[in-house]
């Protein structure tokens, strides 16, 4: 194994980058900000569309495909949609290249230029209700459930992978229906399911709430999201979704007849999360000898690695790993035996570790005599030596236990890393000494929001859900406010 | 239900044209030659992923993830290759959008010229192959097996939905091997998995074989092929598997160590199949009353329809269906039953037959008095009353049968429909007349190949892997040849 990892405390930044590296997940391409996802980390992502693909669809909900492409004049039919994504979209002019005359390579061939640019997709609303307009025309159309799997390009001058990258892999649920009503519940419910997969399979605590109007999807009357803590106290908006009321509905002219034949326009949701939230992951549990998985999300479950001098040894504990290999598997769980040769066990260990396996299993001659094996957790970096017999209800118990072990982990830090504040001046040197979540009163002005961001980089990152009723002062302005909202700097 | 399809005699292609209408599998979008694929269409599109994607997992292939833009001078690396794509390509100038001075809209900022143009994917084998040069040092790298499901653009000029559209979904296996012997093989075993794919779920028989030198892929040694006959006796290419030598290992410095330290060039493979296997999945089964699909494929395999006057009897009826309908899933098989309220019971037979549901069941008052239920199949659109109980087993049989059906029917029409030919005069009355595949001989040059397609219009679809020796004399310049191939008007 390399050199070990640079730690969290060192340098947050550079420790996230290298584990991404050495963790075999990303890199950068030559691509100016766009990512080439490795097998061992698009198998984490696999796992991630898996398990909302099928919670998308236990919601009703169908896949479907449209154009990459965007003809520039559709972006601009909703006015506040154009202003969000104009400034950071690739832009396709032309067809064809072709041979430079003077033998110096191929070049774009200028007779081949696009009457009307196209613009490869930063997000679909607005070719998606260009067809919605053609396939609604009765209240029996409605509810229209459809999501899509897909990249999209956003034209970004910073990137990091995963987290902000060019182009990225993404879902986007975009949905119609017949009333306001509906389309809020649709908002919600969708917000509700990224919130169950974040806790439930990524171990990773969010908190529900909605933007404040500066921090609002362009074309959003409201946007949901989940907010998650990173463990250097940053937030990361890790998924979104958005109550689209009838403004696409109106920029595409899309109208229903309702049962007594009157026409309305048709209200809308769109809804998405996308690679980022492999930064989440990594940013929520790994560690500084390197990544963390969650059981549920993990490629490999269970890693082992035989120890031995002579092939006759090999032999005899294969055989015995391999039986408890096809014990672990009928019971729906990843397994992998590491009998290369080539690679001594030391340089393995580190390597499953480096790699966020959750359970490792070694087994020496002298375990194998005394019907033995040693069964070692990543997340807390323990180990024991346990019965061979009947270790696979042990396996089975563990991975459960690490499950919960992360999601606790993950609750407690968020606790101890959030507080309320009641002055502008506390607010300003605790975000600056101690970071994380504050909750504090807010006006509810775009004003105060601005000079809070440029005075101290920290944003409103939503206005939880279920906040308690607290009357209260604005720290800036002391105007009144109805409750707190969550402060943080941001990923 | 609207008015009946066009049909196969009348028009074979506004035939096709149609049903993928009606039967709401895709359609044109507004930006040209790009198609929207609709729930209907991808979910088949999504079963033949699933299992394509099982195959390649099960032959030790990982997917991952390359950038969607591809720098133009890497393009031109290999020298066939950029002759191959450059003239079908989307190319990306700029990164920015801004509003114009006049108040007329946005325009392309023309301050945010790209220093290289990029070109949107028309397949991966640069992109990946410059990774691949810093993934492979030595043996213990190899071989290196991936795939990529992604969209690739091909700026087309002449489009069909599924067939030929300048945006398309496929997936791309890329791979990488220390020997000559092993790259071959891999080429081989991905034609093989193809073809079986192509017969035991498409139930579509395929002939494996080899391209003439002007049909392989810009960039190949050689490419191997799965070709299939639509019902209008034209050839569909519905997969390929290149070998590329040492081409793009040479155009991207990609060399390893081998046990010896010594370095070589790598070999390689790239492999593909697309969204236009949908074109040939409708264009070999369907009929003139919509879409035919094989059970393994059909996203609806069985659909019930209750017959009824009164509220009760629907209850009834109801019970029973349903009853049914959760031992059919207990089995696997995927059941809807359609009770909608707003549909008469001929309006939902007609919808169901046009899209190609394999099994239609339906239950009246009568069916339900006397212990029975209507079961319909659509390859045959024969009808029989059977006994309600134990009708689950009945079922299962039955899409087993039907499956069976598809490909007995489809290899039938093939054998009718290929014919040996010995003189070229023959061969062009033939071509004229039957269609079909015609298998003669061939001196192996392009000269005779180039001569008979512009001649005949018809082009070698492939060298059979399993042709019989057989000397002859081609028929066009009379020289030797070593085999009959395979000629045909092709998709």
């Amino acid at each position: 194994m390399a050199q070990k990892l640079t730690t969290r405390e060192q340098d947050y930044s550079k420790w996230y980058n290298e584990l991404v590296d050495r963790a075999d997940l990303a890199e950068h391409s030559d691509v100016k900000g766009c990512m080439v996802i490795k097998p061992y980390g698009y198998a984490i992502w696999e796992k991630m569309k898996d398990v909302l693909d099928g919670k998308f669809k236990e919601t009703g909900h169908s896949n479907a495909y449209f154009p990459l492409f965007i003809p520039k004049s559709y972006l601009s039919k909703e006015a506040n949609h154009v202003d969000g994504f104009a400034k950071e979209c690739a832009v396709v002019t032309h067809y064809r290249l072709k041979n430079a005359e003077d033998g110096s390579g191929v070049i774009v061939d200028p007779d081949a230029k696009l009457e009307e640019e196209l613009i490869v997709r930063p997000t679909s609303e607005t070719i998606i209700w260009n067809s919605y307009k053609n396939w609604i025309q009765s209240y029996r159309d409605l509810p229209l459930l459809i999501n899509q799997w897909a990249n999209v390009v956003r034209w970004e001058m910073r990137t990091r992978l995963f987290l902000r990258t060019t182009e990225f892999l993404w879902q986007e649920g975009h949905t119609a229906h017949a009333t306001r009503q509906e389309a809020i519940e649709e908002t919600e419910q969708m917000c509700e399911v990224y919130a169950r997969f974040a806790e439930d399979y990524m171990a990773m605590p969010v908190v529900k709430g909605l933007k404040s109007e500066s921090e609002r999807f362009a074309g959003a009357d409201e946007t949901y999201c989940i907010e998650a803590m990173m463990q250097d106290g940053k937030a990361l908006q890790a998924g979104t979704s958005h109550f689209l009321g009838q403004n696409f509905a109106k920029a595409f002219d899309v109208k229903f007849a309702d049962k007594d034949g009157k026409r309305e326009f048709v209200w809308a949701t769109s809804w998405g999360v996308s690679t980022r939230l492999m930064g989440a992951l990594i940013m929520t549990h790994s560690d500084d000898e390197g990544l963390v998985l969650p059981p549920k999300l993990a490629p490999i479950q269970v890693v082992a690695i035989p120890i031995y001098k002579s092939q006759e040894q090999l032999k005899e504990i294969s055989e015995k790993i391999l039986e408890l290999g096809t014990k672990l598997k009928s019971k729906g769980i990843s397994f992998k035996f590491d009998d290369d040769d080539n690679r001594r066990p030391g340089w393995k260990f580190a390597e499953y570790e480096t790699k966020g396996v959750p359970v490792r299993l070694a087994m020496g001659p002298r375990d194998f005599e005394n019907g033995k094996i040693e069964v070692a957790r990543r997340d807390e970096k323990t180990k024991e030596v346990v019965d061979f017999d009947g270790v696979e209800a042990y396996i089975e118990n563990l991975l459960d236990e690490i499950q919960d072990n992360l999601l606790n982990r993950s609750v407690k830090f968020r606790e101890e890393n959030t507080q309320e504040v009641d002055t502008y001046e506390e607010f300003k040197l605790k975000m600056k000494s101690d970071g994380g979540f504050i909750l504090a009163h807010w006006d509810g002005t775009s004003e105060t929001e601005e000079k809070i961001k440029a005075e101290t980089k920290a944003t409103i990152r939503c206005i939880p859900l279920d906040r308690k009723a607290e009357e209260g002062i604005c720290m800036v302005s002391g105007k009144k406010s109805m409750g707190r909202v969550i402060f943080a700097k941001a990923y």
